[in-house]
């Protein structure tokens, strides 16, 4: 018998994702979101949801594009920083230490310093209520040499991303590997 | 300098979701998505992505609802199986020994063994290409008791959900705690 805990975010585990926008003066910003994912193959689209209150929003219906840059688990105090301050009265980029590099694909910036980006055009628009989807698709994702492996794809062992916990508002690390996906053979 | 890796859906950590149906017969039906996430605070909104090619895709159109059973490590091969069998031609709570339980909120099923289970009505489809996205409003979130902490809210650590790789096709699971979420204070 399951105890009913109402209608509440209460899901696991949520990414903790750092969106890159140009404010009205070209003014690279970030921001970090954690109701985001992947929605989509092909095209393959990824989305981050954000309020209208937020720099962010209106930068992302200004310019059409988004940048996700995936930070490891030791830039956690960085991500927590630019999901607090805002970009109307904050150069993030310069308080967090962090470089900003113009995206030659889509109208965004990036984080240098994380291992994996993801550059998006806008192609979807989904207001929900607090929130709205933006659906980006994604025109190139790139990554630091380091993080590859032998196979071109990053590792997320290297990658180290973290999560973010609904239920007690913390982030957790990612742990081990524990099997191989679509094993066919065997199981049932 | 980064390594361009085309466009591809290169985006860490993905939720393994287990997502419940009725299907034409009122036959119960699971399946596993990790294009899925929250998408929306007020009113709450997680989604689930489907290729119209899956029963469940169906199964969600036409009875406008759907449930999330959030498996625990320890579910990771029944969670697998559910990913890659169809329920057109396959009983998958029974051939996995998995409870179906009839939600009295919502027209679909959840998995009684998953410690979480979140209950959602169907509001928005949004056809994105080979994948389209189901976005549900949660009537009710029901979790095991042994999984809840003293204010209420579900452990994650108890909860254990695990994460798919899409780097690697594997799956992962959650480590530690890193830090609380929000820290205004002192940090940069």
């Amino acid at each position: 018998m399951k105890k009913s805990l109402g209608a509440k975010v209460l899901a696991f585990p949520a990414p903790v994702w750092v969106v890159g926008t140009y404010g009205k003066d070209s003014q690279p910003n970030i921001m970090t979101a954690s109701w985001a994912g992947i929605c989509c193959s092909k095209p393959p689209c990824i989305y981050v949801s954000l309020r209208e209150a937020t720099h962010s929003y209106h930068s992302i219906m200004a310019r059409k594009a988004f940048t996700v840059s995936i930070p490891s688990a030791n830039h956690v105090k960085e991500a927590d920083f630019a999901g607090i301050a805002s970009g109307k009265d904050t150069d993030k980029f310069a308080k967090l230490g962090l470089t900003s590099i113009k995206s030659e694909l889509v109208d965004a910036p990036y984080v240098n310093e994380f291992p994996v980006v993801i550059e998006c055009k806008l192609v979807n628009t989904v207001p929900l209520g607090l929130h709205t989807m933006f659906v980006g698709e994604i025109v190139d994702v790139k990554a630091d040499e380091s993080v590859l492996l032998e196979n071109g794809k990053p590792s997320i062992g290297s990658v180290n991303p973290f999560l973010y916990d609904t239920g007690q508002m913390k982030y957790w690390s990612i742990g081990q590997e524990l099997s191989n996906a679509f094993e066919k053979e065997g199981k049932f």
